[in-house]
Protein backbone atom coordinates (compact mmCIF):
# COMPACT_ATOMS: atom_id res chain seq x y z
CA UNK A 1 0.00 0.00 0.00
CA UNK A 2 1.09 3.33 -0.87
CA UNK A 3 3.05 5.44 2.01
CA UNK A 4 1.98 8.94 2.36
CA UNK A 5 3.68 11.25 4.68
CA UNK A 6 1.91 14.53 6.22
CA UNK A 7 2.95 17.50 8.16
CA UNK A 8 2.81 16.01 11.64
CA UNK A 9 3.06 15.28 14.50
CA UNK A 10 -0.34 13.64 14.84
CA UNK A 11 -3.57 15.12 15.69
CA UNK A 12 -2.74 18.09 13.11
CA UNK A 13 -5.25 19.41 10.84
CA UNK A 14 -2.70 17.81 7.89
CA UNK A 15 -3.05 14.69 9.40
CA UNK A 16 -6.77 14.89 8.83
CA UNK A 17 -6.51 15.96 5.33
CA UNK A 18 -4.10 12.78 4.51
CA UNK A 19 -6.53 10.61 6.14
CA UNK A 20 -9.21 11.48 3.44
CA UNK A 21 -6.41 9.61 0.98
CA UNK A 22 -4.70 6.42 3.03
CA UNK A 23 -4.58 4.99 6.14
CA UNK A 24 -0.80 4.25 5.33
CA UNK A 25 0.66 7.70 7.15
CA UNK A 26 4.08 8.75 8.37
CA UNK A 27 4.47 11.83 9.87
CA UNK A 28 7.32 14.35 9.84
CA UNK A 29 8.06 17.39 11.80
CA UNK A 30 8.83 19.85 8.37
CA UNK A 31 7.02 20.91 5.41
CA UNK A 32 10.38 20.87 2.88
CA UNK A 33 10.75 16.93 5.07
CA UNK A 34 7.46 15.82 3.81
CA UNK A 35 8.55 17.30 0.10
CA UNK A 36 11.76 15.24 0.49
CA UNK A 37 10.36 11.92 1.24
CA UNK A 38 8.15 12.40 -1.75
CA UNK A 39 11.04 13.71 -3.57
CA UNK A 40 13.42 10.46 -2.79
CA UNK A 41 10.39 8.08 -3.44
CA UNK A 42 10.13 7.02 0.09
CA UNK A 43 6.42 8.11 -0.05
CA UNK A 44 4.30 7.99 -3.17
CA UNK A 45 2.65 10.73 -1.77
CA UNK A 46 3.12 13.96 0.66
CA UNK A 47 0.27 16.27 2.38
CA UNK A 48 1.01 19.64 2.78
CA UNK A 49 -1.21 22.75 3.31
CA UNK A 50 -1.06 25.95 0.73
CA UNK A 51 -3.90 28.14 2.20
CA UNK A 52 -5.80 29.40 4.32
CA UNK A 53 -9.12 30.91 3.67
CA UNK A 54 -7.94 33.48 6.28
CA UNK A 55 -4.53 33.45 6.99
CA UNK A 56 -3.49 33.78 3.20
CA UNK A 57 -0.26 31.28 1.38
CA UNK A 58 1.55 29.08 3.58
CA UNK A 59 4.93 30.98 2.44
CA UNK A 60 7.07 27.80 3.22
CA UNK A 61 4.58 25.88 0.87
CA UNK A 62 5.28 28.03 -2.01
CA UNK A 63 8.63 29.16 -1.61
CA UNK A 64 9.70 25.20 -1.68
CA UNK A 65 7.59 24.36 -4.46
CA UNK A 66 8.84 27.06 -6.53
CA UNK A 67 12.95 26.75 -5.47
CA UNK A 68 13.55 23.46 -3.67
CA UNK A 69 11.90 20.30 -5.24
CA UNK A 70 10.15 18.96 -8.59
CA UNK A 71 6.93 18.06 -7.35
CA UNK A 72 3.22 17.80 -8.78
CA UNK A 73 -0.30 18.25 -7.32
CA UNK A 74 -1.90 15.19 -7.89
CA UNK A 75 -5.18 16.17 -5.76
CA UNK A 76 -6.15 18.94 -3.50
CA UNK A 77 -7.84 18.98 -0.12
CA UNK A 78 -9.95 21.45 1.56
CA UNK A 79 -10.67 21.07 5.28
CA UNK A 80 -12.83 23.09 7.20
CA UNK A 81 -10.94 24.54 10.14
CA UNK A 82 -12.50 24.33 14.19
CA UNK A 83 -9.99 25.37 16.18
CA UNK A 84 -10.92 24.31 20.02
CA UNK A 85 -9.13 25.35 23.33
CA UNK A 86 -8.00 22.35 24.68
CA UNK A 87 -7.12 21.79 28.73
CA UNK A 88 -5.80 18.99 31.60
CA UNK A 89 -8.67 17.14 32.48
CA UNK A 90 -8.53 18.41 35.81
CA UNK A 91 -8.21 22.04 34.84
CA UNK A 92 -11.25 24.98 34.93
CA UNK A 93 -11.35 27.95 31.79
CA UNK A 94 -11.38 30.39 34.62
CA UNK A 95 -7.38 28.88 35.75
CA UNK A 96 -6.02 29.52 32.62
CA UNK A 97 -3.83 32.57 31.94
CA UNK A 98 -1.48 31.19 29.22
CA UNK A 99 -2.38 30.05 25.74
CA UNK A 100 -0.06 28.13 23.82
CA UNK A 101 -0.36 26.97 19.54
CA UNK A 102 1.35 27.27 16.51
CA UNK A 103 1.68 30.79 14.78
CA UNK A 104 -1.24 30.52 12.60
CA UNK A 105 -3.68 29.31 15.09
CA UNK A 106 -2.96 31.95 17.11
CA UNK A 107 -3.59 34.39 14.97
CA UNK A 108 -6.95 33.20 13.58
CA UNK A 109 -8.13 33.15 17.69
CA UNK A 110 -7.21 36.57 18.09
CA UNK A 111 -10.03 38.07 19.20
CA UNK A 112 -11.26 35.35 21.55
CA UNK A 113 -7.15 35.79 23.17
CA UNK A 114 -7.46 39.75 23.65
CA UNK A 115 -10.84 38.80 25.17
CA UNK A 116 -9.11 36.35 27.67
CA UNK A 117 -6.58 38.19 28.43
CA UNK A 118 -4.43 35.44 27.78
CA UNK A 119 -0.52 35.50 27.46
CA UNK A 120 0.68 33.82 24.13
CA UNK A 121 3.31 31.27 23.27
CA UNK A 122 4.32 29.84 19.56
CA UNK A 123 4.92 26.67 19.20
CA UNK A 124 6.26 24.75 16.13
CA UNK A 125 2.88 22.87 15.26
CA UNK A 126 -0.97 23.43 17.27
CA UNK A 127 0.25 19.22 18.22
CA UNK A 128 2.77 20.35 20.13
CA UNK A 129 1.13 22.97 22.03
CA UNK A 130 -0.53 19.80 23.38
CA UNK A 131 2.51 17.86 24.89
CA UNK A 132 3.55 21.48 25.72
CA UNK A 133 0.55 22.28 28.49
CA UNK A 134 0.20 18.69 29.57
CA UNK A 135 -0.16 19.24 33.51
CA UNK A 136 0.12 22.81 33.52
CA UNK A 137 -3.49 23.54 35.02
CA UNK A 138 -2.78 27.35 33.75
CA UNK A 139 -2.27 26.41 30.73
CA UNK A 140 -4.20 26.15 27.28
CA UNK A 141 -3.58 24.88 24.10
CA UNK A 142 -5.44 25.74 20.42
CA UNK A 143 -5.89 22.57 18.40
CA UNK A 144 -8.38 20.81 16.92
CA UNK A 145 -10.58 18.47 19.05
CA UNK A 146 -9.08 14.85 17.97
CA UNK A 147 -5.91 15.99 19.34
CA UNK A 148 -7.60 16.46 22.98
CA UNK A 149 -7.98 12.41 22.68
CA UNK A 150 -4.43 11.71 21.61
CA UNK A 151 -2.92 13.65 24.03
CA UNK A 152 -5.16 13.17 27.24
CA UNK A 153 -6.85 16.86 27.24
CA UNK A 154 -10.62 17.74 27.29
CA UNK A 155 -12.19 20.58 25.35
CA UNK A 156 -12.71 23.59 27.33
CA UNK A 157 -14.15 25.92 24.28
CA UNK A 158 -15.19 25.19 20.86
CA UNK A 159 -15.08 27.30 16.85
CA UNK A 160 -12.89 30.05 19.04
CA UNK A 161 -11.58 31.00 16.05
CA UNK A 162 -12.27 35.03 15.42
CA UNK A 163 -13.96 34.22 11.57
CA UNK A 164 -16.26 30.92 11.57
CA UNK A 165 -16.09 30.28 7.60
CA UNK A 166 -12.22 28.87 7.75
CA UNK A 167 -10.64 26.55 5.75
CA UNK A 168 -7.31 25.39 4.77
CA UNK A 169 -6.49 24.12 1.60
CA UNK A 170 -4.11 21.05 1.24
CA UNK A 171 -2.38 19.78 -1.47
CA UNK A 172 -1.33 16.00 -2.31
CA UNK A 173 2.37 16.53 -3.69
CA UNK A 174 3.85 13.59 -6.31
CA UNK A 175 6.12 13.03 -8.86
CA UNK A 176 3.07 12.81 -11.29
CA UNK A 177 0.22 15.00 -11.29
CA UNK A 178 -3.47 13.56 -12.56
CA UNK A 179 -4.61 12.24 -15.24
CA UNK A 180 -7.65 14.07 -16.92
CA UNK A 181 -10.94 14.23 -15.26
CA UNK A 182 -13.42 16.98 -17.39
CA UNK A 183 -13.77 19.01 -14.19
CA UNK A 184 -9.61 19.96 -13.87
CA UNK A 185 -7.58 22.46 -12.27
CA UNK A 186 -3.93 23.49 -13.31
CA UNK A 187 -1.47 25.45 -10.98
CA UNK A 188 1.49 27.34 -12.41
CA UNK A 189 3.98 29.62 -11.13
CA UNK A 190 5.79 32.42 -12.78
CA UNK A 191 7.72 35.73 -13.13
CA UNK A 192 8.01 38.76 -14.80
CA UNK A 193 10.82 41.20 -15.39
CA UNK A 194 11.92 43.18 -12.93
CA UNK A 195 10.71 46.45 -13.61
CA UNK A 196 7.45 45.78 -16.00
CA UNK A 197 4.63 44.36 -13.80
CA UNK A 198 2.65 45.42 -16.60
CA UNK A 199 3.78 41.95 -18.13
CA UNK A 200 1.06 40.61 -15.94
CA UNK A 201 -1.07 42.52 -17.50
CA UNK A 202 -0.29 40.58 -20.28
CA UNK A 203 -0.26 37.35 -18.68
CA UNK A 204 -3.86 38.08 -17.22
CA UNK A 205 -5.01 38.78 -20.82
CA UNK A 206 -4.31 35.35 -22.27
CA UNK A 207 -6.38 33.66 -19.69
CA UNK A 208 -8.81 36.34 -20.69
CA UNK A 209 -8.55 35.67 -24.34
CA UNK A 210 -8.91 32.14 -24.08
CA UNK A 211 -12.40 32.35 -21.58
CA UNK A 212 -10.32 30.52 -18.83
CA UNK A 213 -11.52 31.15 -14.92
CA UNK A 214 -8.49 31.54 -12.34
CA UNK A 215 -9.52 30.63 -8.86
CA UNK A 216 -6.36 31.82 -7.37
CA UNK A 217 -3.51 34.25 -7.60
CA UNK A 218 -1.38 35.11 -5.32
CA UNK A 219 2.07 37.05 -5.57
CA UNK A 220 5.19 36.14 -3.31
CA UNK A 221 8.67 37.43 -3.05
CA UNK A 222 11.00 35.90 -5.76
CA UNK A 223 13.74 36.70 -2.87
CA UNK A 224 15.98 38.91 -5.00
CA UNK A 225 14.72 42.34 -3.48
CA UNK A 226 11.59 44.06 -3.13
CA UNK A 227 9.23 44.44 -5.97
CA UNK A 228 10.52 41.52 -7.37
CA UNK A 229 7.89 39.01 -7.68
CA UNK A 230 6.54 34.98 -8.51
CA UNK A 231 3.06 34.55 -9.02
CA UNK A 232 0.91 32.02 -8.62
CA UNK A 233 -1.88 31.39 -10.44
CA UNK A 234 -4.69 28.60 -10.09
CA UNK A 235 -7.29 28.20 -13.32
CA UNK A 236 -9.81 25.54 -14.59
CA UNK A 237 -8.65 23.29 -16.94
CA UNK A 238 -6.24 20.59 -18.02
CA UNK A 239 -2.47 20.92 -18.72
CA UNK A 240 -3.65 18.25 -21.38
CA UNK A 241 -6.42 20.34 -22.83
CA UNK A 242 -5.66 22.16 -26.39
CA UNK A 243 -7.00 25.38 -25.26
CA UNK A 244 -4.24 25.23 -22.22
CA UNK A 245 -1.39 23.76 -24.05
CA UNK A 246 -2.15 26.79 -25.71
CA UNK A 247 -2.50 29.11 -22.92
CA UNK A 248 0.80 27.79 -21.22
CA UNK A 249 2.80 28.19 -24.42
CA UNK A 250 1.90 32.03 -24.68
CA UNK A 251 3.10 32.56 -21.16
CA UNK A 252 6.15 30.82 -21.73
CA UNK A 253 6.95 33.39 -24.14
CA UNK A 254 5.83 36.44 -22.26
CA UNK A 255 7.37 35.09 -18.86
CA UNK A 256 11.24 35.07 -17.71
CA UNK A 257 10.14 32.00 -15.89
CA UNK A 258 7.08 29.00 -15.60
CA UNK A 259 7.09 25.99 -13.68
CA UNK A 260 3.99 23.80 -13.94
CA UNK A 261 2.49 22.32 -10.60
CA UNK A 262 0.38 20.13 -12.52
CA UNK A 263 -3.55 19.45 -13.41
CA UNK A 264 -5.92 17.56 -10.41
CA UNK A 265 -9.38 17.27 -9.92
CA UNK A 266 -11.00 20.35 -8.31
CA UNK A 267 -12.35 19.34 -5.13
CA UNK A 268 -16.28 18.91 -4.90
CA UNK B 1 7.75 67.32 19.95
CA UNK B 2 5.72 64.64 17.83
CA UNK B 3 5.17 60.92 19.70
CA UNK B 4 6.05 58.01 17.49
CA UNK B 5 4.82 54.72 18.53
CA UNK B 6 6.55 51.49 16.97
CA UNK B 7 6.41 48.09 17.38
CA UNK B 8 8.69 47.07 20.36
CA UNK B 9 10.18 45.78 22.24
CA UNK B 10 13.34 47.68 22.19
CA UNK B 11 15.84 46.40 20.28
CA UNK B 12 13.40 45.19 17.07
CA UNK B 13 13.93 46.39 13.51
CA UNK B 14 10.98 48.51 13.98
CA UNK B 15 12.78 50.81 16.53
CA UNK B 16 15.51 51.13 14.02
CA UNK B 17 13.37 52.47 11.48
CA UNK B 18 11.23 54.56 13.89
CA UNK B 19 14.83 55.94 14.96
CA UNK B 20 15.02 57.69 11.45
CA UNK B 21 12.30 59.78 12.03
CA UNK B 22 11.95 60.82 15.62
CA UNK B 23 13.63 60.24 18.83
CA UNK B 24 10.55 60.43 20.80
CA UNK B 25 9.25 57.30 20.93
CA UNK B 26 6.95 54.58 22.56
CA UNK B 27 7.21 50.64 22.26
CA UNK B 28 3.90 48.99 21.92
CA UNK B 29 3.34 45.63 21.91
CA UNK B 30 1.50 44.60 18.94
CA UNK B 31 0.78 46.03 15.40
CA UNK B 32 -2.59 47.02 16.37
CA UNK B 33 -1.73 48.85 19.35
CA UNK B 34 0.51 51.02 16.91
CA UNK B 35 -2.36 51.67 14.96
CA UNK B 36 -4.68 52.41 17.56
CA UNK B 37 -2.08 55.06 19.07
CA UNK B 38 -2.90 56.90 15.81
CA UNK B 39 -5.91 56.45 15.58
CA UNK B 40 -6.53 57.48 18.65
CA UNK B 41 -4.33 60.26 18.19
CA UNK B 42 -2.14 59.24 21.24
CA UNK B 43 1.13 59.21 18.81
CA UNK B 44 1.30 61.42 15.83
CA UNK B 45 3.21 58.80 13.85
CA UNK B 46 2.89 54.30 13.98
CA UNK B 47 6.03 52.72 12.37
CA UNK B 48 5.01 49.07 11.54
CA UNK B 49 6.48 46.87 9.52
CA UNK B 50 5.00 45.75 5.52
CA UNK B 51 6.91 43.84 3.47
CA UNK B 52 10.09 41.51 3.85
CA UNK B 53 11.72 40.97 0.57
CA UNK B 54 12.09 37.40 1.56
CA UNK B 55 9.51 36.57 3.70
CA UNK B 56 6.51 38.47 2.04
CA UNK B 57 3.60 40.57 3.18
CA UNK B 58 3.77 41.03 7.16
CA UNK B 59 -0.38 39.68 7.04
CA UNK B 60 -1.22 41.40 10.14
CA UNK B 61 -0.24 45.00 9.14
CA UNK B 62 -1.97 44.46 5.57
CA UNK B 63 -5.13 43.06 7.03
CA UNK B 64 -5.26 45.85 9.85
CA UNK B 65 -5.07 48.32 7.16
CA UNK B 66 -7.68 47.07 4.96
CA UNK B 67 -10.41 45.73 7.66
CA UNK B 68 -9.85 47.92 11.35
CA UNK B 69 -8.21 51.42 10.66
CA UNK B 70 -8.80 54.17 9.06
CA UNK B 71 -4.93 55.35 8.97
CA UNK B 72 -2.85 56.96 6.04
CA UNK B 73 0.88 56.03 4.55
CA UNK B 74 2.72 59.04 5.07
CA UNK B 75 6.29 58.08 4.60
CA UNK B 76 7.89 54.62 3.73
CA UNK B 77 11.36 53.28 5.22
CA UNK B 78 13.12 50.54 4.10
CA UNK B 79 15.72 48.77 6.25
CA UNK B 80 18.54 46.32 5.68
CA UNK B 81 17.91 43.14 7.91
CA UNK B 82 21.45 41.52 9.11
CA UNK B 83 20.73 38.64 11.57
CA UNK B 84 23.16 37.91 14.17
CA UNK B 85 23.17 34.96 16.52
CA UNK B 86 23.06 36.54 20.38
CA UNK B 87 24.95 34.18 23.07
CA UNK B 88 25.09 35.29 27.25
CA UNK B 89 28.78 36.70 27.26
CA UNK B 90 30.05 33.23 28.65
CA UNK B 91 28.41 31.34 26.75
CA UNK B 92 30.41 29.15 23.59
CA UNK B 93 29.07 29.06 20.30
CA UNK B 94 30.07 25.21 20.39
CA UNK B 95 27.66 24.80 23.90
CA UNK B 96 24.55 26.33 21.98
CA UNK B 97 22.07 23.95 21.69
CA UNK B 98 18.60 26.30 21.04
CA UNK B 99 18.01 28.85 19.12
CA UNK B 100 15.11 31.55 20.56
CA UNK B 101 13.29 34.26 17.82
CA UNK B 102 10.26 35.55 15.69
CA UNK B 103 9.20 33.45 13.71
CA UNK B 104 9.99 35.80 10.35
CA UNK B 105 13.65 35.72 11.57
CA UNK B 106 13.72 31.93 12.31
CA UNK B 107 12.19 31.07 9.09
CA UNK B 108 15.07 33.24 7.24
CA UNK B 109 17.70 31.60 8.79
CA UNK B 110 16.75 27.80 7.97
CA UNK B 111 20.04 27.06 6.13
CA UNK B 112 21.45 28.02 9.36
CA UNK B 113 19.56 26.77 12.20
CA UNK B 114 19.82 22.87 10.25
CA UNK B 115 23.15 23.19 9.85
CA UNK B 116 23.94 23.87 13.47
CA UNK B 117 21.42 21.51 14.38
CA UNK B 118 19.77 23.73 16.77
CA UNK B 119 16.14 22.89 18.29
CA UNK B 120 14.05 26.25 17.17
CA UNK B 121 11.52 28.02 19.39
CA UNK B 122 8.92 30.44 18.69
CA UNK B 123 8.77 34.04 20.32
CA UNK B 124 6.50 37.20 20.33
CA UNK B 125 9.44 39.53 19.04
CA UNK B 126 13.22 38.86 18.34
CA UNK B 127 13.71 41.00 21.95
CA UNK B 128 11.40 38.57 23.88
CA UNK B 129 14.06 35.71 22.37
CA UNK B 130 16.83 38.15 24.08
CA UNK B 131 14.93 38.34 27.49
CA UNK B 132 14.19 34.72 27.53
CA UNK B 133 17.73 32.93 26.60
CA UNK B 134 19.15 35.66 29.32
CA UNK B 135 21.50 33.22 31.87
CA UNK B 136 21.09 29.88 29.26
CA UNK B 137 24.62 29.08 27.95
CA UNK B 138 23.22 26.31 25.77
CA UNK B 139 20.18 29.14 24.58
CA UNK B 140 20.87 31.90 21.73
CA UNK B 141 18.92 34.18 20.32
CA UNK B 142 18.61 36.01 16.88
CA UNK B 143 18.00 39.43 16.98
CA UNK B 144 20.04 42.60 15.48
CA UNK B 145 23.40 43.64 16.63
CA UNK B 146 21.88 46.36 18.36
CA UNK B 147 19.74 44.36 20.76
CA UNK B 148 23.21 42.33 22.34
CA UNK B 149 23.82 46.08 23.98
CA UNK B 150 19.91 46.19 25.27
CA UNK B 151 20.32 42.78 26.38
CA UNK B 152 23.81 42.16 27.60
CA UNK B 153 24.39 39.79 25.35
CA UNK B 154 26.92 39.18 23.07
CA UNK B 155 27.22 38.46 19.19
CA UNK B 156 28.73 35.14 18.60
CA UNK B 157 27.88 35.25 14.68
CA UNK B 158 27.03 37.85 12.11
CA UNK B 159 24.71 38.05 8.93
CA UNK B 160 23.26 34.12 9.13
CA UNK B 161 20.23 34.89 7.11
CA UNK B 162 19.76 32.46 4.38
CA UNK B 163 19.48 35.16 1.33
CA UNK B 164 21.92 38.21 2.44
CA UNK B 165 20.16 40.37 -0.12
CA UNK B 166 17.44 41.14 3.28
CA UNK B 167 15.27 43.60 3.51
CA UNK B 168 12.02 45.29 5.05
CA UNK B 169 10.17 48.04 4.37
CA UNK B 170 8.26 49.75 7.10
CA UNK B 171 5.31 52.00 6.54
CA UNK B 172 5.01 55.47 8.73
CA UNK B 173 1.40 55.72 9.20
CA UNK B 174 -0.77 58.80 10.53
CA UNK B 175 -4.07 60.49 10.47
CA UNK B 176 -2.94 62.58 7.07
CA UNK B 177 -0.81 60.95 4.09
CA UNK B 178 1.79 63.60 2.62
CA UNK B 179 2.24 66.44 0.27
CA UNK B 180 3.36 66.27 -3.59
CA UNK B 181 6.95 65.66 -3.83
CA UNK B 182 7.33 65.53 -6.96
CA UNK B 183 8.83 61.62 -6.21
CA UNK B 184 5.34 59.94 -5.20
CA UNK B 185 3.87 56.80 -4.92
CA UNK B 186 0.35 55.47 -3.75
CA UNK B 187 -0.89 52.66 -2.25
CA UNK B 188 -4.60 51.34 -2.43
CA UNK B 189 -6.55 48.09 -1.63
CA UNK B 190 -9.28 46.84 -3.61
CA UNK B 191 -11.34 44.08 -4.46
CA UNK B 192 -13.19 42.28 -7.34
CA UNK B 193 -16.48 40.34 -7.86
CA UNK B 194 -15.85 36.77 -6.51
CA UNK B 195 -16.36 35.12 -9.65
CA UNK B 196 -14.59 37.46 -11.44
CA UNK B 197 -10.59 37.49 -11.53
CA UNK B 198 -10.90 38.63 -14.96
CA UNK B 199 -11.95 42.21 -13.22
CA UNK B 200 -8.16 42.08 -11.96
CA UNK B 201 -6.88 42.15 -15.37
CA UNK B 202 -9.80 45.03 -16.57
CA UNK B 203 -7.90 46.83 -13.51
CA UNK B 204 -4.58 46.54 -14.29
CA UNK B 205 -5.06 47.93 -17.78
CA UNK B 206 -6.26 50.88 -16.34
CA UNK B 207 -2.16 51.33 -15.47
CA UNK B 208 -1.46 50.17 -18.29
CA UNK B 209 -3.52 52.59 -20.40
CA UNK B 210 -2.22 55.70 -18.42
CA UNK B 211 1.57 54.37 -18.48
CA UNK B 212 2.01 54.06 -14.98
CA UNK B 213 4.05 51.79 -13.14
CA UNK B 214 3.03 49.02 -10.61
CA UNK B 215 5.75 48.91 -7.73
CA UNK B 216 3.98 46.28 -6.01
CA UNK B 217 0.86 43.85 -6.26
CA UNK B 218 0.17 41.32 -3.32
CA UNK B 219 -2.89 39.37 -3.13
CA UNK B 220 -4.31 38.65 0.51
CA UNK B 221 -7.57 36.75 1.75
CA UNK B 222 -11.01 38.51 1.87
CA UNK B 223 -11.73 36.32 4.66
CA UNK B 224 -14.75 35.75 3.29
CA UNK B 225 -13.49 32.05 1.23
CA UNK B 226 -10.88 30.51 -0.56
CA UNK B 227 -10.17 32.95 -4.10
CA UNK B 228 -11.74 35.32 -2.70
CA UNK B 229 -9.33 38.18 -2.45
CA UNK B 230 -8.04 41.99 -1.91
CA UNK B 231 -5.22 43.10 -3.58
CA UNK B 232 -2.80 45.80 -2.77
CA UNK B 233 -1.03 47.55 -5.09
CA UNK B 234 1.58 50.17 -4.96
CA UNK B 235 2.47 52.55 -7.95
CA UNK B 236 3.76 55.64 -9.02
CA UNK B 237 2.60 59.13 -8.31
CA UNK B 238 0.77 61.17 -6.16
CA UNK B 239 -3.52 60.81 -5.71
CA UNK B 240 -3.76 64.63 -6.26
CA UNK B 241 -1.86 64.75 -9.60
CA UNK B 242 -4.40 64.15 -12.76
CA UNK B 243 -3.74 61.58 -14.10
CA UNK B 244 -3.91 59.36 -10.71
CA UNK B 245 -7.20 60.73 -9.80
CA UNK B 246 -8.65 59.30 -13.37
CA UNK B 247 -6.64 56.55 -12.67
CA UNK B 248 -8.89 56.09 -9.57
CA UNK B 249 -12.04 56.95 -10.67
CA UNK B 250 -11.51 54.46 -13.01
CA UNK B 251 -10.80 51.55 -10.05
CA UNK B 252 -13.91 52.83 -8.40
CA UNK B 253 -15.49 51.67 -11.15
CA UNK B 254 -14.59 48.80 -12.06
CA UNK B 255 -13.91 47.86 -8.25
CA UNK B 256 -16.66 46.74 -5.41
CA UNK B 257 -14.53 47.88 -2.77
CA UNK B 258 -11.41 50.57 -3.04
CA UNK B 259 -9.32 51.82 0.07
CA UNK B 260 -6.86 54.87 -0.99
CA UNK B 261 -3.76 54.34 1.62
CA UNK B 262 -2.44 57.67 0.74
CA UNK B 263 0.61 58.90 -1.43
CA UNK B 264 4.16 59.84 0.05
CA UNK B 265 7.73 59.86 -1.21
CA UNK B 266 9.10 57.27 -2.42
CA UNK B 267 12.47 55.71 -0.03
CA UNK B 268 15.60 56.71 -1.70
Amino acid sequence: MNLVSFLGPSGTFSQEAAEKISDNLVSLCTIPAVMDSVERKNCKYGVVPIENSIEGPVGLTLDSLAHNFNLKIFKEIIIPINHCLLVNPEANLSDITDIYSHNQAISQCQGYIFEKKFNQHFTLSTAKACELIKNKNNCAAIANSKASTIYGLKVADKSIQDIKNNKTRFVVLSKEDHEYTGFDKTSIIFSVDDDRLGQLYEILGIFNKFNVNLTKIESRPSKEGLGNYLFFIDFQGHRNEKHVIKILNEINEKSIFLKILGSYPQFK
